[in-house]
């Protein structure tokens, strides 16, 4: 069946694996995410890594957020080639072609009253945008973040005094070329978004809060304005909120949530998300029936971690079958279910992955149902644009 | 710059990351594993769930294998829209529309003197695939194997008696419309193909050709013909071939190679494969040189785990570095390296994949380069046809 032909038609037709959105539960979320930034007064500008579709992108820029954040140049040509015209690339590039890729982007949609913009935590960096924007975006300005690292120990330089050079370097090519623009910095946690406990998470972002300021006003006392400091994830984005000194939240996983992020400890500080991204899968092996409870009894599904990422941890079972079952990973192409009153040959099994983000970068669309899981029928076919956008 | 603009051009031309063949080494696996299995007169029918290639698994064929294996009808439809005309879903499929894209497909094939064929464990699965070739195969026959669970813990019914009532089941349909044909077992082990000393793998082995034996004389002893044993690993192949019951070897992986099987005792009874597949990536965010030796030292390059998959482990720095950088996941989009000697910013580090087959997966294509990696240049490019075939 073309997958267009599934528009209109009940749930019970979509054929297994698949990946389904919850269309009723992620609006709820898009909705509860930007009231949230809308009551604070903080710029909401999603993680389009997440999703990795320019329809949704539009959606939340439509409900409010100031753009979406990539990060790579390839997902933020998909993302421009969809129609998103504020798009931050909020990671290192190195390579000459990439930055070209971004200088041109970046021309583009300043042609539009959008952009392109950059993180940066190098001085190689730097001069490679720099040296793109010479050649490839004549009469546009890049904004670029200084990215320090406040603890997720892997990219940014260590707050401090390391900011100031390239704040200097990139105030330089400012002042010469005008072809970049010190927009700020960049510092996002992401390690903090999953500690499990919501006091964890707050004592963590007390830190970089304090790792943020001290910097800042470093670099501000060297006379550079520090325009804006962006950051914030999921799990933690009330107290990046709460501390005044962020004035962006890069949350992504919000619009679906995914296992892992329901495995915290709710903060009362948060508005709270649903589940809105499902595997449907079918039990398509099965151990005879005549041996219930034996310890060998499983119900074998047909999505393995072809069908979703388990670098966060595996699956579990949608909430709505009522029932105990425990998903262990059966390979590539098969999920195992363990637990009592099993499902049986041809049923369907409802998985809330552990991980969104690399989950629907193995699928090229998402079924968008409305009316539930059950009773509900396809309303639209969602592009995942930058599946596979690795460049 | 557009993939084919790549044919010819050093290795260096490459962007990062990217899923790259060192097509020297491959065609050395491809020919000491024909070798094996024409030397030992037993049929190889490459699992080409581990390349996803027609045209990877046309050269297999065209260097003498019988056909190739598949999980998913979806695959099947990829590798035969490749050209590809004989394709074995040594897998379980349920839902009817599924049976009938197979029983379309080999249709055509029959035309065409090919086949696809199928494994079944369920009298439902039997059921399914009578009722889609009664509508879609008018005029063909199918191959359908009988699965039995021989340590996987996975698919497949028990060892013994169990099969009888399916292999009756296909024998009454071929005797009424002609529409199946019970065309042996499938027995794999794919828990064996890792267990890393090569005494466990052996013995494990012997225990399933002691299952496979009992299973074959029951079914025999009712009056059956079992016209072949078919399965087998890149870890384990020897031991199938060597207890004369196997006719029928389904590795896949012995062409790429990956760092799950590098992982394992060599085993002096088996043909030894290189590592031809690799991630070219590049060191995009770098800790200062001025403070080389301290502990958050580190590299990060910008191939993570939508890069590669990490179902069976993380991946290793190609030898050729001839460095003791240990890869550590940073995320979707980072590696982090430690190490001695680390590499600088911008510079290229190949990794070896823990596992090949979900990591081809994340792929649109593969870059064939000729010459080595670092002298090589790009020969070909080979699309991932099979990428995403989930259903």
């Amino acid at each position: 069946m073309n997958l267009t032909d599934l528009v209109g038609r009940p749930v019970a037709a979509i054929d297994t694996p698949a990946l389904v959105i919850d269309l009723d539960a992620m609006q709820r979320n898009l909705e509860r995410m930007q009231s949230f930034a809308t009551q604070h007064g903080i710029r909401l500008r999603p993680h389009a890594k997440m999703h990795k579709s320019a329809l949704l992108a539009l959606r939340q820029m439509q409900a409010g957020a100031v753009g979406v954040c990539v990060q790579k140049p390839s997902e933020a040509a998909a993302m421009v080639a969809g129609g998103v015209t504020n798009v931050y690339v909020s990671n290192q590039v190195i390579s000459l072609p990439k930055c070209e890729l971004l200088a041109q982007l970046n021309r583009r949609l300043t042609a539009q009253n959008g952009q392109v913009s950059l993180a940066v935590d190098s001085l190689l960096g730097i001069q490679r945008i720099a040296q793109a924007m010479a050649t490839q975006g004549a009469g546009s300005c890049m904004d670029v973040y200084v990215e320090i690292d406040v603890g997720q120990a892997r990219c940014g330089v260590p707050p401090g005094q390391a900011a100031l050079p390239l704040v200097q370097a990139i105030a330089q090519h400012a002042s010469t070329s005008g072809s970049l623009r010190f927009a700020g910095l960049q510092a996002y946690h992401g390690r903090a978004q999953h500690l499990r406990s919501a006091a964890e998470r707050r004592a963590a972002i007390a830190q970089v809060v304090m790792d943020v300021q001290r910097t800042k006003a470093l670099i501000e006392a060297a006379g550079f304005a520090v325009p804006l400091v962006t950051g914030a994830g999921s799990g933690t984005f009330s107290h990046e909120t709460a501390s005044g000194v962020y004035g962006e939240l890069q949350a992504g996983s919000y619009l679906f949530m995914d296992a892992d992020y329901a495995a915290n400890e709710a903060d009362p500080q948060q508005p709270q998300f649903e589940h809105a991204l499902f595997i449907k899968s079918q039990v398509m092996s099965r151990t005879a029936r005549s041996t219930p409870g034996a310890a060998d009894e499983r119900a074998v599904v047909d999505a393995g971690h072809k069908s979703h990422a388990i670098d966060s941890g595996l699956p579990t079972t949608w909430a709505g079958h009522g029932a105990d079952w425990v998903y262990s990973n059966g390979g590539d192409e098969h999920g195992i279910l363990r637990g009592t009153a099993l499902p049986e040959l041809g049923d369907t099994v409802w998985l809330v992955p552990g991980h969104c983000d690399p989950t629907v970068n193995l699928h090229s669309h998402m079924l968008g149902v409305r009316g539930g899981l059950v009773q509900g029928s396809v309303e639209e076919i969602i592009r995942v644009d930058a599946r596979g956008a690795l460049t």
